[in-house]
């Protein structure tokens, strides 16, 4: 079956610390792109509390609980028939996650933890225990990671193989140095993971700076080709996108994403311990 | 430990179906590049026979065994201290491979057969039992992979999880549309997988066009950190560079690309049968 999915990659102002102004700024986020008619919106990792945290302290004063008021609330504002995808900082009991929840139809269809942490966030949160998940929406069966995670090729490829039809991705990408005309590298990656896996990417990134971390400002929709389809140009902080879904993974009249794996030759990527470190000097 | 590894990716003339001739370019390409002092050299996906076949009955005319005198002989021409990875034909009894054979100090290291098969090769060769091959060198150690291979994103990982030092990539790549000021989609698999994995990549393709199909010219050095460090330009056809290789995997001082995996979260990855298709109307 083919068909068409209008969605919405959004970077709204996020402002560290400010966890009312934050739920208000994607209050009016998502009333802002009611007009362009999204049935997926994907904002940004932790959109609720801002990224650079001072402490573990700092970001459990700026945690949720996945069912707090305040953050389901957000379903209010999420376009009819859309379904919306932001990042937030979660607590449950004494733990934190970095988490993203799913909204649609008035209410939330899924939360997802991040497996995969970079840089400080061990020290203020608990890893999930699913590597990326596949939600059952109303608009399709979706894809969710969480930034770092999708550095892991092992992760979209999982979530194509569950069915995932498109991979919502909320971000916070630190820019760093590359070299001129190219891409960032988590662009490149998630062009790469797109294309492999013919599995559609919606990435919602940070703008400006935040405590010193200058933002990359990598907000995109792939296509399920692995080409970027739009993003945010000039001041715009929404990049839309048709995509074009089909249940085939065919790749021209002969061969085909999945079904041409052979996943009896793939053990190594399941074996835990370390790497093989017998390199000869 | 640090070290430095002059390599090249080499892109010589291939005539289909000259079989000697294709064999005495491959003699002058390789004492073409001993001026640039490589320690490996990769040459293309069939180098000696050429791809678009008309049939399989002119593939076995065009396919040596891997111990064939006339395929040996190449190691009198690879410099010394230097390691070539040339795709060839392989005949094998009645079979025949996609595959790619290692020679250095005079012998032959090595040989691999292609596990993922593009378009018409399967009515032509058998596929291999091992998912790309990783050979100790007296150079590094040597991951090996051809063409197709290398877009199913489990394979250089793999090749990585087994201490691969460098992935040696002979390609004959078809050319394809790709939007104005990107890179090949193939080379932007490429990119990925070696940042995902920290895994050079040395990749030979084809130039010109055979028997109607045009080819990429995606002949190109890439560094451990994803990004292209030489190609050949304009009708140059060897590219050199100087990798910089190192055991660690680190990312800054936190993160390391293959530590931070959480194997036990892939199962999916290796488990057979049929993708998920529950996918809702």
């Amino acid at each position: 079956m083919n068909r068409k999915l209008r969605v919405s990659a959004v970077t709204p102002d996020i402002v560290i610390g400010d966890l009312d102004g934050n739920l208000a700024r994607l209050h009016n986020a998502l009333r802002a792109i009611e007009w362009t008619g999204p049935y997926l919106a994907v904002l940004p990792e932790l959109a609720t509390s801002g990224y650079v945290f001072t402490d573990i302290d700092e970001a459990r004063a700026l945690s949720l609980r996945a069912d707090d008021a305040r953050l389901t609330a957000l379903a209010d504002d999420v376009p009819a028939d859309c379904v919306a995808v932001v990042g937030f900082a979660e607590v449950d009991g004494d733990t934190l996650y970095n988490s993203a929840i799913v909204i649609g139809d008035g209410k939330v269809v899924g939360t997802y933890r991040k497996a995969h942490l970079w840089a400080a966030e061990p020290e203020i949160f608990a890893t999930g225990v699913e590597a990326g998940t596949v939600i059952d929406t109303a608009i399709c069966r979706l894809g969710v990671a969480i930034c770092y995670d999708n550095e892991f090729p092992e992760l979209p490829r999982r979530l194509a193989l569950r069915g995932a039809e498109v991979l919502a991705l909320p971000v916070n990408w630190p820019l760093v140095d590359r070299p001129e005309g190219e891409h960032a590298p988590e662009t490149i990656q998630a062009m790469a993971a797109a294309r492999s896996s013919q599995l559609a990417t919606v990435i919602a990134d940070r703008r400006g700076t935040e405590r010193g971390v200058r933002w990359t400002g990598g907000t995109a929709v792939i296509g399920p080709d692995g080409w970027i389809k739009a993003t945010p140009q000039g001041d715009e902080t929404i990049a839309t996108a048709v995509l074009d879904l089909t249940d085939s993974k065919a790749i021209g009249d002969r061969n085909d994403a999945l079904a041409d794996r052979r996943p009896d030759l793939y053990r190594d990527l399941v074996e835990s311990g370390e790497a093989a470190t017998d390199i000869p000097d």
